[in-house]
């Protein structure tokens, strides 16, 4: 069974599993505010790029319930402070922004008193989730054509269920392959510096029973060279017109070696991922975040204080070193049509 | 100031940096046997090739102190079985086997006493240590005009002052450019599993007053594409007589990446590095260290318990990703005559 990331808390709260906690702890949290989801996007309780779109989008919903009250004219305000609040929380991860602008679509052109426009937001917000599970699926349904008996997978960070409404994207082409009792082995790099393949993808493949074993990500050259690697499948969280894609830090690297070794490399997304009005991967803005996440790890030092850092959430990989883009209208390839 | 990694202390014991112990505390320890000392190589509070071999021969003497009044048979059969313990603590590091090799054969060509065999075990150790400290700076010598003022320099693990009798080996151009009054900045690969870089490169440069930005392994390649790199200096724990050569995890793809985007890549070893017994990096054994070291960082899980691991200390760069070989003799191409 695949873990379900996020869900409704019967309080009308969305209530999550805060990744932060694993693979310790299963805790489920429900976050009742918009400033309770915008904490927990930002703090990474929330992740992947997909499932922080689904949770802004509920987010809003569960923190308006108390707006129905208001007029219209306050309540479209509520909103609008809302969406602002949740889009300045990640700015790599494109499907937050087109979540927000749907939800905000969706509001401005529903008639009627502020009651009707958050039934409204809410039955968009499902919407959402349950086009997220269905892409997934399509992704899975996609991506295990390329995924024969006895097949030997690489994968970075995280792109599974945890960061989806349904089962991931580029572990969706896993699942559906074991469903189809086809024997499928995982190589997980740990992608420092959060280590969400560690703690997050090794978790949920063993929740699910596949088999996998945990690499440093300085190992993947290893065994492409030992030719013990099929194939990897990545996410992303931002692609270009083009085909470059921005996704954790980490990816680009192991596109040039699976190049330089004559292994395909696909990247795994909704269709959603593409942004349409960012032409290259140079457009991409990269989020820089805080250096404490390389000196230290589970909250200890691990290198000299004081140290200066470098740390991008992300680097982008060029469209040419990726053999397809596994999507839910089936693998294609770049430049992508609107 | 570079640090000093190993000395005598006043009792005749060895005293060493407790490596595990960095960047925290500096903590020394006085090793007073064989036993200490081979426990002390086999969980890394003494590594980096060249040190491991400086301190076996100097752990053969401070460990046979005692044994000094026993028949010159029982010595040589006391040191035989101290040699066996102590080459058998890292089978990748050719510097040690050379140092104990090398103090087999002049305790067995040197007549008299066992006090004797004593006497010239301890002045050979000193001169291990001497010609280490000689060896590193013919090699920061030879390396230095690699580095012009404001040189990026990119390295991984520690081949600096804490693997050696002296100021390192990748690490010593740097020295030796910076006592020219050089600018040189050093990126740091954290170097997982075990984190020598994050841990000690980066404590050793900040103590020695070099500047330096510690990132994670798999952010190289964006620094790489940055053209934020001028150059890569790696150590090596062996190279065979065609040029390919074992290093820590994690060498392999800097070489494979440098190779990609045009940057010089040089190994920097002392020329006993050099296994003239071995025709090619395939002949390498390379040391698998326990999985605890992928699944815990500072004794806390960051994995799902009974997770599968991959942790093999070591991968083979072939000489062909290698633009100079910076050893004691110069900046020298392989194959190497004996």
């Amino acid at each position: 069974m695949t873990v379900q990331a996020i869900t409704w808390a019967p309080s009308g709260a969305v209530r999550i599993v805060d990744q932060r906690a694993l693979p310790e702890a299963l805790v489920h949290r429900d976050l009742e505010s918009v400033e309770a989801m915008a904490e927990a996007i930002r703090s990474l309780q929330v992740r992947g790029a997909p499932l922080i779109g689904i949770a802004a989008a509920m987010g809003l919903v569960a923190g308006l319930r108390e707006a129905r009250a208001l007029s219209r004219a306050a309540f479209l305000e509520r909103l609008s402070g809302a969406v602002d609040c949740l889009g300045a929380t990640r700015p790599t991860a494109v499907n937050l922004r087109w979540a927000l602008d749907r939800m905000t679509a969706v509001a401005a052109a529903t008639p009627g008193t502020a009651a009707a426009v958050w039934e409204r937001l809410h039955a968009e917000a499902a919407a959402i989730w349950e086009e997220d599970r269905a892409m997934c699926r399509r992704i899975g349904a996609a991506g295990q054509t390329l995924l024969p008996d006895g097949a030997k997978v690489l994968t970075h960070c995280n792109a599974g269920a945890l960061a989806t409404g349904g089962i991931g994207t580029a572990l969706a082409p896993v699942y559906v392959a074991r469903e189809a009792n086809r024997q499928v082995h995982v190589f997980v790099d740990e992608t420092r510096p959060v280590l969400q393949g560690a703690r997050l993808t090794a978790w949920e493949l063993m929740a699910a029973g596949v088999p996998c074993t945990l690499i440093t990500d300085s190992m993947a050259a290893s065994l492409m060279r030992a030719a013990r690697v099929d194939l990897v499948l990545v996410g992303a969280d931002r692609i270009a017109r083009n085909g470059d894609f921005a996704n954790k830090i980490g990816t680009y690297p192991l596109a040039v070696l699976a190049r330089h070794h004559g292994v395909p490399f696909y990247c795994c997304a909704p269709s959603s991922t593409i942004d349409h009005d960012v032409p290259d991967g140079d457009a991409i803005p990269i989020e820089q975040r805080s250096g404490d996440e390389v000196t230290t790890i589970a909250g200890r030092a691990i290198a000299p204080a004081g140290v200066a850092t470098f740390n991008p959430a992300f680097d982008v990989t060029p469209a040419r070193y990726v053999t397809g883009f596994v999507t839910d209208r089936g693998v294609v390839q770049p430049p992508f049509a609107r």
